[in-house]
């Protein structure tokens, strides 16, 4: 069936989470929130874009830092309340300039850094 | 330093999102919800254990299935409000019986499933 972004599961935000993914490595780079128009402008543009909760706005990511996001697929889970985005990640994912948000692990009850900062 | 639940940032409803990733395909199977006592749950006994919002319980995931997830570690990320745990999964992560939730592709503008349930 043809997709619309309009038959998602939206929190009561608008919101639904999505996980993205880099398509070759598997690595989770990072999660974000997108509205039901940033899901089909991703689709549209294949550029991710997602939702700022913070500034409250459509979120190009990468339009400033150069560090964009292809969208390689979309994927919806079973229930059709997260969103699964495998792309081609441009440079660092994270605002800290390490390749993934994720760069930070429980391990023998502490938290360690696992991943340091790409020199530019 | 040590970790600590509560110095996660969790939602209005006291919730956070945890993504479950296959710790040795990098598969995305899942996404689903903890809150802090969930949380120290999953690394006290190293069986992923999440917040069921409809059941509004806590859902050590496969307690009926027998689709248990064992955590081999839990990350954080740069937000502190998104959580990856990579984990050893016991059969079909997915309650439709597929490894993963994420089993349906946006192709060419059309919803498309690409994984088949799991023959016991």
């Amino acid at each position: 069936m043809n997709f619309d972004a309009s038959t998602l599961k939206y929190d009561d935000k608008g919101l639904i989470p999505a996980v993205a993914q880099d398509h070759e490595s598997g690595e989770v780079l990072m999660v974000a929130w997108m509205n039901a128009e940033a899901v089909a402008r991703t689709l549209e543009t294949g550029r991710v874009t997602y939702w700022s909760r913070s500034r409250q706005a459509f979120w190009i990511k990468g339009e400033t830092s150069g560090h964009v996001q292809e969208l390689i697929e979309m994927r919806v889970d079973c229930d059709r309340d997260c969103l699964l985005v495998l792309i081609r990640q441009e440079g660092p994912a994270c605002h800290t300039n390490r390749r993934s948000c994720f760069y930070t692990a429980v391990r023998d009850g502490a938290e360690v850094e696992i991943m340091a900062p790409v020199s530019e």
